[in-house]
């Protein structure tokens, strides 16, 4: 159990000591294997104990192929025959199968892809429902407008019900949550059984009531839950799942088969759940990305083969563009408007999208009406959306009554719509005719389609389900192409090629390019251009769109930030915003014109009111450990609640009536000088005070930590029970001591030392507190405390582009600014958040950091640095020689 | 000017700082910091110094967009009217446009483009020539052999020798050194202009003559020169161009155009590069390689037309395969098939090549011939593949008379070779009928071919000139795949679709997955399935292309390494292998088991005995600084450099001149107490002494720093001679001191202190040795020494799969293990790539590192961190009081 105890503490040391950061994880980890050592510590003896470390070991390690290192089976029975023992291996050879990658990701995709069909057929199931109702009442247009608009109406309001009272987390799109979590940031509840549930019943409803909303963000989500799931199942077989950075790297391919499995685009899929999750991305997680993206792919579109949908794999929206002359080179300037266009549009549909959230939320009476009907605005938004697309009403002038599938399929038509002069001769077949107005030109028809599905998609996406903005975007994009296609077509109608030979324009092809532009300048990627390949199955236009895309990327990255992370603002998700694009002050400003100096530390031979005063005035995660006061040299960062069990643990009730009985033990000492009879209870107090001791050497006192609440594990708890039958019994009632009261709320369930029964509780309140004072003048002792021993650190002059790689790379919080050991200073997220924000803003006002205008004065740092070397080694002479120490020094800095 | 030198060093700080990565650019700056500095200590006053400070501030935020604070000129001139101020502003304006990202990544698409263009030209016509001379010699087969095989022998020997003699870097693929260099590591002369001028010229020559080899590797590099070039240029006139960080930015980018360029396909050149060249990879960074790609590719094609080669912009190899019905499902095994045969046969090809390369490297006596004969080896290789292609002769066989280009456009051909039955009906248009031969059935050809070009490949990839194996590898996985596809189309002549509709087999969409599958396995990329649509212009066969890339990576990369990491340890370039995919143990193994516990250190207090001896034992690049021996709390790290230039510095001449000078006013003091007239010379000399003072303190004593050797830049070689002619001549026969002539090899051109003329050196050699010992015996002052304060720290228990990862993103040399500030290890790279290479291993066999068992054998690491600690605490707690320091110790420990 000892042994055990330790590994469980080296493996979450490995965990945790590495930039501080903690995850949920780690409780998991920490419980199962207790549970383990439970098991198999119960028998143990100190014979027993290296074999069951090997067992521990090999159960490691039961996940590489063939370890030649002991079978534990066979230790256990020797005369097991050959063959048994190789049924066992191999049986035990498949479930360590189980552990491999490829697996996991080909049960993922297949998953996914499943989901991805289910949940379609739903959608499907659905929207003919509403088009079966419509249709089938159109003797009343009365009737037929409230069979349309209810329908709608209901499913919304029933998504948005259900997410909220189920999980609330499924609410939106899943990106930006996404993108933060992979970022190395825990959210709560984020990936669960009960959000997963909430959030494809949510979106199958939402998606089916046939609002502007898109399928794709939610599908990184559902993925991501998919993984952590199927992760959290598979630990059942092998123990490799419980490793976080495994985790964030299946979470990371997982993203990548959410995209894949929506679209049938496995490529597009892995590059756009890279462009929009990642800052630096692994390149070997691609190759995970890759293969189970295309599995899944190739799995959802088996099913529409089998269901009989489709006679053979093909591309989702398939068009039909000649391949011999795609487009004229003098064709390019109308794409580069496109792009430039698509830019302008994308960067205002993500500002319409904040506006709107931004103004419900400010709205206080609004706001209050809403909140006390949560359900209200949902219904609201669906009630005005589809009145505006019901077909006999306003919808007959922008092709109202498709879906958002049906009109992308005719948008992306080969054909050509407004021919001029031949007009009147196109023959409208399948859902095309609902383009064609009898009174309006298809010109109009598309301008209004694009404004109404502008606001409308921009509202839709504010609506509290589960929901994505990608698709909507790109149908607007779609038909934005589609304008400029047609227009083109009826400015040059026999093409403008000029060598004889007559290419007409392709306003299909003009169709692709503005989605891809419109959906890549609203996302800020550029893989938007390989979805639309993968979802149109031509790549002819491939220099068009790329074209487009960039130079809506451009546009859109210079005037707003992307979609999602727009969203991660309003949400106030713990995100480090990216580095512009060309914004050259992130090269000058420096760590020191953005750190605070003034750095909450304790130093070694602090005293433990230096380290309750600390507390007190501190708000940080982690504080900083110098040696001392003079010397500043940064040994380590330790965790604010170790500090606090430290505290808690010294002021504590335990240790006090330890006190009370050593006080008591005296006396009766004291009184019995000559009756030096070996009293009984004289023998156990001793060794209980040495014990005490050894304990604080091994470290074995850490119930008293009030790390992450999670209940202790009963392993621990049972063996402390039946190895130490007499110690540690908890303390419910525990009294922290009246120091300690404002200092924490939730009060440690301390497992102090036992309220030996021969011992009460005497003391006054005054005495308590004088004794306490006498306790906080004590030196501390770390021995018990567990420290980073190598938090981050930086140098004062790195850069800020410097600074934000290596933050975003690690995934830092915190780093220390360290001049040759010595601290001076700390940055956080926050201050580079800032830094970030005020060099690179949105309007383009760049502000200056205060203190970088004082770097430049000359030669200033390397005399610093001389100057501090200067010190640490004159203090260092005068170590070598007797000095006087003045902790009194040491000790006003440290508070 | 004067502050000219600190913001320099502002910006070399900021570069050297971190994580002790030192580079070329070191030295250069170094140099001209120092010559800077010189110039400008001439004529500063009090009062200028401030002024320049302000010129330097503006210099420095040039780049920024309008910067309100005061424009120098005005300074200067402030009667000058507000128009010629705005036509400066202007002009500064527009040339700080100059440094913005996309006018870089512009100018560098549209050069690689012309490049791309220039080349693919010329080997066009040489190409041309061959054939011609070719067929102009029909009469006489003899005749035509030797031209058919003197011109590629002469181009091959011509390119080898040219490269070999201009720049021998330019030869190979030049993407292993790529990786490496992203990797943070610096190649001498690997991105010089004169390497461009080889790699162009030599690769122009290698693929003209037709041999199987291809130009992406080598337009990865020339890419990557350009960009180096381009940067050096730009940098004329902004500053921003200096910065390492983007430069190694720009590098990544250049790479993506590198491959954009030459096939054309931006999408898969930005996928492949980073595929190819990095383990983690900046998102902004893909943005960048998408732009200038793009722009390149397009620049590439409109050349194209512009040239009427082509009417409008399409893709290079443009397929014609049916939209409607790509491929049955059922067809789906062969590609499968298609996919782990290629991952077979890429890993055959990787071993073939390094067998080869090591064969001849091992053959002394063939070796030796060949040294002796550089253009030997080329020639012969040449000579016998071009045998072997001899169209009349074996080459009949194999379409030996088509190019690459040709082959691979004919093995991409929509149409069935081999029908059943119609086989005779099969009209050879074009070059497809080359492999059609009278006797011998269109499947053997394809055996042949496949089979020949293999080894041909693998043997004309090792030929000395610039080459890539991409293009062959991709012609030969074509051939496969296409054998295959006709195979098929034998097999099941009508298609094997059974509902009726008859769509037969597409031999082509075969070809095409073949040579993705192929090219995939070789390189160990997934992005070749992105190329290969771009290049033919069809995604129809998409899902295909990526089942059968995945399966032949997967088959491929449990085999052997991709072919660039084949290369780069063949070629034993610096570095870190991949973690292998599903290897565990990574999980397990810990940095105490790989780490060097004998670290070679130094102490604040040591004296110049102390450097010299670890400088002597010791072969690292830097070195660990800890506060004492006893402490080890690590400080900091000092390149070997500094050290030595700080001994030399104790040692050298000028000390020892001062030294005679000293004690030559010292005996003449002595002499003269009483008569005290002020003599002229003592004036001199007292000021000479503070001047030294000064400068010290100011660090502006760095010439003695052994840098790479790099001539100044002309312009500040002029204002040197102009501003300074009396001061700091160079003493080019310093003589650095007898204790120092085993230490450095190349004497550090010490630009030291003037030989004053009053003083000669007069000590006999016992006398200077003596003197030497009692300096040796000196503590060293560590003031004008360069510290990097921050190296990189490890804790003792992370694990190997953590370590990796940051020392691949960090671009990691070394890192420090320290517990609790204490040093207590160091991990480099090679440790890692023992430690990985050890753990997962080619071939299948697993070694456990030697230290691992030990660390599952309890709880150690708890009780050690206590311990140490704890040692840490007693040894504060006795800092506080009086106590004795033995030097000796820490002597005795450092050394």
């Amino acid at each position: 159990m000892a042994g055990g105890g330790s590994d469980q503490r080296a493996l979450q040391y490995e965990q945790t000591l590495m930039y501080g950061r903690y995850t949920q994880e780690l409780g998991v980890y920490a419980k199962e294997e207790a549970a383990r050592l439970r098991e198999s510590g119960q028998r143990r003896s100190v014979t027993e104990r290296s074999r069951t470390l090997d067992l521990l070991e090999y159960e490691k390690g039961r996940c590489a192929k063939c370890r030649r290192s002991g079978y534990p089976y066979v230790l256990e029975a020797p005369a097991r025959d050959f063959i048994s023992v190789c049924t066992v291996r191999c049986q035990k050879f498949l479930i360590s199968r189980v552990g491999e990658d490829w697996i996991f990701l080909i049960l993922l995709g297949l998953v996914m892809a499943l989901v991805s069909w289910v949940v379609d057929f739903c959608i499907a199931i659905c929207l003919q429902a509403q088009k079966w109702m419509y249709g089938g009442l159109d003797s009343n247009v009365f009737l037929q407008y409230l069979a349309w608009v209810t329908y709608p109406v209901v499913l919304i309001t029933f998504s948005a019900g259900f997410t909220q009272i189920l999980a609330p987390q499924a609410v939106g799109s899943g990106i930006p949550e996404m993108k933060t979590i992979l970022r190395g940031v825990v959210l709560k509840e984020y990936l669960t059984f009960k959000t997963f549930v909430a959030k494809v019943i949510g979106l199958t409803c939402a998606l089916g009531s046939g609002m502007p909303l898109g399928k794709e963000g939610p599908f990184v989500h559902i993925a991501s839950l998919c993984a952590a799931l199927l992760s959290k199942f598979m630990s059942l077989f092998g123990g490799i799942y419980e490793n976080e950075s495994r985790n964030i790297e299946m979470l990371a391919a997982a993203c990548a088969v959410g995209v894949g499995c929506c679209f049938a685009a496995p490529i597009g899929g892995v590059l756009f759940s890279i462009e929009v999750t990642s800052t630096f991305f692994a390149v070997r997680n691609y190759w995970r990305g890759f293969f189970a993206a295309t599995f899944s792919a190739f799995i959802f579109r088996v099913l529409a083969v089998w269901n009989r949908d489709e006679e053979t794999i093909t591309a989702l929206f398939k068009t039909r563009f000649r391949l011999d002359f795609p487009f004229d080179l003098q064709e390019l300037p109308a794409f580069a408007v496109i792009g430039i266009a698509s830019g302008f549009g994308g960067a205002l549909f993500v500002y319409l999208n904040r506006l709107i959230v931004q103004f419900i939320r400010k709205q206080k009476t609004i706001n209050r009406f809403l909140m006390k009907k949560r359900l209200l605005y949902p219904a609201l938004v669906t009630l005005l959306i589809s009145t505006m697309t019901f077909p006999p009403g306003f919808g007959q002038f922008m092709a109202g009554r498709l879906t958002q599938k049906e009109s992308l399929v005719t948008l992306l038509d080969n054909r050509t719509w407004a021919k001029q002069g031949i007009a009147e001769e196109f023959d409208y077949i399948g859902h095309s005719q609902a383009w064609k107005h009898p009174q309006v030109n298809v010109f109009v028809t598309l301008v209004l389609f694009i404004v109404m599905k502008f606001w409308m998609s921009a509202l839709a996406t504010t609506i509290p389900v589960p929901c994505g903005a990608f698709m909507p975007v790109f149908v607007i994009g779609a038909a934005f192409g589609r304008l400029v296609g047609e227009s083109m077509a009826a400015w040059f109608p026999d093409g403008i090629n000029t060598d004889g030979t007559i290419y007409p324009i392709v306003p299909g092809g003009y169709a692709v390019v503005g989605a891809a532009a419109l959906s890549g300048a609203v996302t800020h990627t550029v893989s938007t251009a390989v979805i639309v390949f993968e979802l149109t199955g031509q790549i002819s236009h491939i220099l068009p769109v790329m074209i487009a895309v960039i130079l809506a990327n451009a546009v859109a990255q210079s005037l707003q930030p992307s979609l999602y992370d727009s969203i991660i603002r309003i949400k106030k998700l713990p995100y480090l915003p990216e580095l512009g694009w060309g914004h050259h002050e992130k090269y000058n400003i420096r760590v020191e014109d953005i750190m605070v100096r003034d750095v909450r530390y304790i130093t070694l031979n602090c005293c433990y009111r230096d380290l309750h005063n600390v507390l007190l005035t501190a708000n940080l995660k982690s504080l900083a450990l110098v040696e001392s006061a003079e010397s500043m040299i940064l040994l380590g960062s330790i965790e604010r609640a170790q500090l606090q069990s430290l505290l808690s643990h010294q002021l504590g009730r335990p240790r006090r009536l330890e006190y009370i009985r050593e006080r008591a033990a005296a006396e009766k000492k004291r009184l019995s000088v000559v009756s030096n009879t070996g009293s009984e209870d004289a023998g156990p107090r001793a060794s209980q005070e040495v014990r005490f001791q050894i304990s604080t050497e091994e470290s074995s006192f850490n119930p008293t930590r009030p790390v992450p609440q999670k209940p202790l594990k009963p392993a621990l708890k049972r063996s402390s029970v039946v190895e130490r039958p007499t110690e540690l019994p908890t303390n419910p009632s525990d009294n922290s001591g009246i120091a300690l009261k404002n200092l924490f709320c939730a009060s440690p369930d301390a497992e102090g030392l036992e309220d030996d029964g021969d011992v009460e509780d005497d003391m006054t309140l005054r005495e308590i507190a004088e004794w306490e004072e006498r306790q906080l003048d004590e030196q501390v002792n770390f021995n018990t405390c567990k420290i980073d021993p190598a938090p981050f650190q930086l140098v004062e002059r790195t850069s800020l582009h410097k600074t934000h790689t290596i933050f975003s790379l690690l995934g830092l919080d915190h780093a220390y600014v360290t001049s040759i050991g010595r601290l001076i200073g700390v940055v956080s997220l926050k201050e580079l958040r800032k830094a970030i924000e005020g060099s690179v803003t949105v309007k383009g006002v760049k502000v200056r950091p205060p203190l970088a205008s004082f770097r430049d004065s000359g030669t200033s740092s390397s005399e610093n640095e001389a100057t501090e070397l200067h010190k640490l080694w004159d203090r260092h002479k005068n170590a070598s020689l007797p000095r006087e120490h003045i902790p009194s020094e040491s000790d006003e800095k440290s508070q």
